[in-house]
């Protein structure tokens, strides 16, 4: 065993990595990539090591904060080091690249070692590749999910049962949390919703929630606030809850992979974790989402409640249409601004009610309130004011502001309006290009920016009539986004008459 | 374009990466793993990017010694930064992990990458992972192998016909080529052997011909000393052929993973870059080697020779017993002694002779200069002392001392004997346990760390007879791999009665 002095060294990472000087690394046998053990009193963190001729002098072990906070430690310590081989988990892994089924002992220690850290961006993008490239089956799958449970934390509620709803895959504009988990709760039913950050849309429930309210919240948080009004919208990453999760999106992410086992694996680990006993599935469909065909969605439904029989919960799926954005709005602040309207009772797009309040009729017919007509109560709720009323506790609960209306949601200052070329009809709204113009002009980062359609498909236009508004926090981000909105042509418009016969390409004529 | 001052950050890298302040990286939207081009007048870099909060400072840009030096940039340059997409490879990667045949385009594409290092390791991990989990037909294969000559440099003899042979996998104690390369140079024919350094054996051709000479050689001189003296035994690293493969390597190793069809474009890539165009493969096949069956090595063999036509190199494959080292000696040193003695004539085991003579009597039959007796001429090569006259040449033009002996090899002082701890015959030698005992002896770093074995398979032995002497250069390490050896019992005793029948384990008894 070697002894260290700790040296800080900042970089973000993903890697528990640690820097050894290239002597030290060359006498204890290290190369890049080796791992070690370092060690102080009685915690340890397994590291990747990187070498460096000056970057720590002989003696010295650079550690990034990630590292150092886990062992508690400060630049200064003395820190032991022990050489350590390979993880078992990399030989499962090689053996799922060979097309093996893995043991549940297996998925346990590989789930174990992304959780710890233990792995280096090889061997977890091995893993990801692996899974993308052989599957899963169902049995692999349940111990997927449970694996990534244990390695977290989970909510124990004292009141039963707990509701929650989720969406797969982005369709751009998906509001609807902001919908459903106010009509729910209203209706005396419990749903914990935690939601995602944007990693590649124009921005997660929780980015949009958190122009209303505080999304952080801790697990304890969580749990009184759903006993006592019934729902909240939370940040998921704020959360241990199936913490595998997150690092195993590192790899999966720069790859554009989603491993079909791994989807279902994650989605239903968080909400087990957060102690979820009936769960309705939305599964959007259409060609610039997740889900491609109705086949590919029903197979997501069946296995989503195949898996959820497996670990205890009771699933629902339902398929949607994904071909263009739900509502008009797409960025945090304008889609907050847009549901917030629809509980006010204002004039939304019908696609947004139709979507919330079929999801959350489904909701509550789980819950046994509304004896095959959950669909008419959910409709009753958002038109009596009392999900726009839960809906204000929600967000008093969470630390925002009760009074806000929608007319007073900062939107971006800045806006640019896109006008149509020619006469037609809006033949098609391309959902990737939507979100590529929405981060263009800032979102997520910048809440306020945002889109909003004034046409979508099927709607008739005239030439120079509005299709959508660009918003933006700033006047760089604003030209920028018009521009690549310029550039792509997000509606397609096309003349009722797609072809004429006899015409000029026949060869007949 | 923004504008950043340079700042080294001295760590060894794969990736191509730069450190950004975190203000600066928010403000350009760039995350960790996002990749930008780093640009200095007319050259640039396309890099990866990790997030600091302090390393580096806002404004400054920091860059591994490679970036710097790629872009022939100092501290304290201006750089210019674009955030740059993801490589249209990456897609490719994706195509293959789904099971797809892959397009000439799209190997060049990823070769293309791979060699400018523009992939991150998670992206280079998914592209290996995608080779071993759904292989490549031989026109992949066959593309490949071009993408990885034409990533590099090649070198254009003045004379022909070029010969070479080379060994895939590891058997320890495999110095054959420190004999067939004088035998076939003697015999008049052109052999630039190009060879590696040990990554996880007790040492490469390199490590141990490094004893007698200079082995870091550029391009000019293999060619010159090719053409002038026959031959040439060249570390392969130090020149710029098929440089892909290395790069490559670096996610391979970590995984132990030797996707097939890159094992095959590794080999052929290499030798086609070096002029080769005869080649006689060598195939261990062995329960401690790479190839574990006759039937595994077969498909070696015809698939080496199938590519080798498809590319212009004409193969002849042997498939040999790789159950247990060549010859005695293990290490650097202790092989460089070996072979120097075989050379020399003097009394070593029969198993180097009969490879090495096989192997080069292929090549001298290839060469046209044999009729069918390539054996024996190669075997007379060997005892007129003309082979070892050739390797005097040999060591002579590569810097070392001509007048080298076997006996004056330089060896670890420090040796240890282990000895048989009862009567009976050696059943095997696990290679594996033999190299773990040689790397722990100091080698590959330490070239005097070795063993020699005093039994081999079959051999009878009485107790306390001497089964090999462990040699090191340090104390410690000889104290550490005696242990070793004590612990592992890399050969196995037993009696010549294995069973007997009817024994007490016998239903009928």
């Amino acid at each position: 065993m070697e002894r260290f002095k700790a040296r800080k060294i900042d970089l973000e990472g993903g890697e528990n990595k640690v820097i050894l000087n290239k002597s030290d690394a060359s006498r204890l046998g290290l190369f890049s990539q080796s791992r070690v053990k370092v060690i102080k009193e009685v915690s340890s963190v397994t590291a990747i090591v990187e070498i460096s001729h000056s970057l720590v002098e002989p003696g010295e072990i650079g550690l990034l904060p990630q590292v150092l906070s886990k062992l508690s430690a400060s630049e200064g310590d003395t820190l032991s080091v022990v050489p350590k081989g390979k993880p078992a988990s990399v030989e499962h892994i090689r053996e799922k690249l060979q097309g093996k089924e893995l043991s549940e002992h297996a998925i346990r220690e590989i789930i174990s070692d992304i959780t710890d850290r233990k792995l280096s961006d090889i061997e977890l993008s091995a893993y990801v590749s692996g899974i993308y490239a052989h599957g899963m089956n169902l049995r692999e799958t349940k111990d997927l999910t449970m694996a990534m449970i244990e390695t977290g934390d989970v909510i124990e509620f004292d009141k039963h049962p707990i509701f929650d709803h989720h969406s797969i895959g982005g369709v751009p504009g998906n509001k609807i949390t902001l919908l459903i988990v106010p009509i729910v709760a209203a209706a005396g039913l419990m749903i914990p919703k935690t939601s995602s950050r944007a990693i590649s849309s124009a921005g997660g429930t929780a980015d949009i929630f958190e122009v209303l309210a505080n999304v952080t919240l801790n697990l304890h948080e969580i749990k009184s606030i759903t006993e006592e009004i019934g729902g909240v919208i939370a940040w998921g990453g704020a959360v241990n809850l199936a913490p595998s999760d997150d690092l195993i999106i590192r790899a999966e992410y720069p790859l554009r992979i989603d491993p079909y086992a791994q989807v279902l694996a994650s989605v239903l680990s968080k909400k087990k974790a957060t102690g979820v006993e009936y769960l309705v599935m939305d599964i959007p469909v259409g060609p610039h989402t997740k889900v491609k065909s109705m086949e590919m969605g029903r197979k997501y439904a069946r296995d989503f409640m195949a898996l959820g029989d497996e670990i205890g919960i009771k699933v629902r799926s339902a398929l949607s249409y994904g071909g263009q954005p739900v509502g008009d709005a797409v960025g945090p602040a304008v889609e907050a601004m847009e549901a917030m309207a629809a509980l006010e009772g204002l004039d939304v797009p019908n696609s947004l009610i139709e979507k919330s309040t079929e999801l959350a009729g489904m909701i509550l017919e789980q819950g046994g309130i509304a004896q095959g007509r959950g669909k008419e109560k959910a409709c009753k709720l958002l038109s009596s004011g009392k999900a726009l009323e839960k809906m204000r506790e929600i967000i008093h609960y969470q630390g925002g502001d009760p009074d806000i209306t929608s007319s007073r949601v900062p939107v971006g200052k800045h806006t640019y309006d896109y006008l149509a070329v020619n006469d037609g009809y809006i033949g098609s709204v391309n959902n990737h290009d939507i979100i590529e113009i929405v981060r263009a002009s800032g979102a997520p980062y910048h809440k306020g920016g945002g889109l909003i359609l004034n046409k979508k498909r099927g709607d008739k236009v005239e030439k120079d009539e509005l299709l959508f508004t660009i918003y933006s926090e700033n006047e760089n981000k604003l030209r920028e986004a018009s521009k690549l909105a310029l550039h792509l042509e997000p509606l397609s418009i096309e003349g009722m008459i797609l072809e004429k016969h006899p015409d000029h390409r026949s060869v007949w004529s």
